[in-house]
């Protein structure tokens, strides 16, 4: 479905135990974690609980239906969302996978960095997107593993730079408003995901607006590849702090391409 | 640069002797194979001379510029810049390169499909855009070198049917019009290519310019990839045509991702 999402998802579920992968997996989401676990859950034959707010956009539930989820619908507040999530689970005997604070989840997430490492052992440096942080957190687990010279760096944007705040304090901070184009990364971080974000991001570079739009701009044009805006914010870094990375081998996570071609931001 | 057109024009280039490579190399085209001529050239150390009508966009010319061209701005008859190319020849004891009607040319362009074939033996069919009729020429030279029992299909545009129309009536038919979004398959035929495509080509599928779009469309939101409506016609003559594929094995060859991101047809 064209995101990493799917390796986690697909991670996550594998190491059930049969007797609860029968059982079915359960998520809240609106986004492209629901149509991964959905996907994911239904090439394994599994059953896909995806608890969804009843305002989500009509196309997403749909997408979420194709792929075979079955659809919860609640409020659109978190305590609703877990709350029904809670509920599936002891209906079901569901097992909870949350799309980025799961260790396996992570650990799947971190396939994409293992294969461009193991392609590219020459890199110097791998930057990511930071969202929920699952992606970083895995990608930071492959780097430290696969190459112990490679640096992991994070992008964030600007407008939701709560991983970057984190850093600063030490702890898990949140976004109070989040007025980016990048919709996938306006989640904050996790207990499971930011100890290993700490541990193993050299650095957070944050970027604007402006940044993400060009660089997005930058791929579709050059690498004719349809990318969302959450997935050109690594490059966006990159453009920003060219002396930072000049003359070294610079490796991107770019992942992603949830776009509305009608309402494109350029 | 993202086209099939470097792969001609590099092919065509290092067939030269040195002594023409020295003397350069020289095309009038003001779209993709004036950029891969460039390219190509520099690539290989050897001046590029590009023929351009003077009312070609400016952004077409400085392409070209990057690519290390050397750009000759003529009116834009025909007559006119055969008249220029040719000067330049004599000038510069320059080799002359037709972006379609060149043997080597064509020989580069099948290069797409000998890769295809080689990674998919087991594909029943092959379909291809229809243009000037050198990426059609090379990719059933190279399905029928490859695998014998492969069907070679061309596509083209319902509003610019020249190669349809000239398989009917067995010689080298023109538009009255071109008024199709794919804007690089308005060129015609030529008398090198033309007798590939009529021993080697199976068939040719219009398709409407509706078609084109919505294949487009299609293939921006679920590969992920920027493609020009001229690459889409080979997946619409698939989706108009479902019937004939059915159960087939088809491979598609995709390439060219030209667009003016702020002036999408959708």
């Amino acid at each position: 479905m064209g995101a990493f999402k799917m390796r986690g998802a697909m991670y996550a579920i594998s190491k059930l135990s049969e007797a609860k992968k029968s059982a079915g997996v359960v998520t809240h989401s609106s986004g492209n974690f629901a149509q991964a676990l959905s996907l994911a859950a239904k090439s394994l034959n599994v059953p896909a609980y995806i608890v969804m707010p009843d305002s989500a956009p009509e196309v997403k539930k749909a997408a979420v239906r194709t792929y075979g989820g079955e659809i919860t619908e609640c409020p659109s507040t978190l305590q609703d969302r877990e709350a029904t999530a809670k509920r599936i689970m002891e209906e079901k005997g569901a097992s909870f996978i949350h799309p980025s604070n799961d260790m396996n989840v992570i650990l799947g997430q971190g396939t994409a960095a293992t294969e461009l490492l193991l392609d590219h052992p020459e890199l110097d440096m791998v930057v990511c997107p930071v969202g929920g942080g699952g992606l970083i957190a895995g990608t930071a687990i492959s780097t430290h593993v696969l190459l112990q010279n490679c640096l992991c760096i994070g992008a964030e944007p600007m407008e939701a730079d709560d991983a970057w705040r984190s850093l600063k304090s030490g702890k898990i901070e949140s976004n109070s408003s989040v007025l980016t184009v990048a919709d996938g990364l306006k989640t904050m971080l996790g207990d499971v995901n930011f100890p290993i974000i700490r541990h193993h991001v050299a650095e957070i570079i944050r970027v604007s607006e402006e940044e993400i739009i060009a660089a997005m701009r930058l791929i579709w044009e050059r690498m004719k590849i349809v990318v969302e805006a959450s997935s050109a914010v690594a490059l966006a870094a990159i453009l920003q702090q060219k002396d930072k990375f000049r003359n070294k081998k610079v490796g991107l996570i770019i992942s992603g391409g949830n776009v509305d071609l009608t309402n494109l931001p350029f």
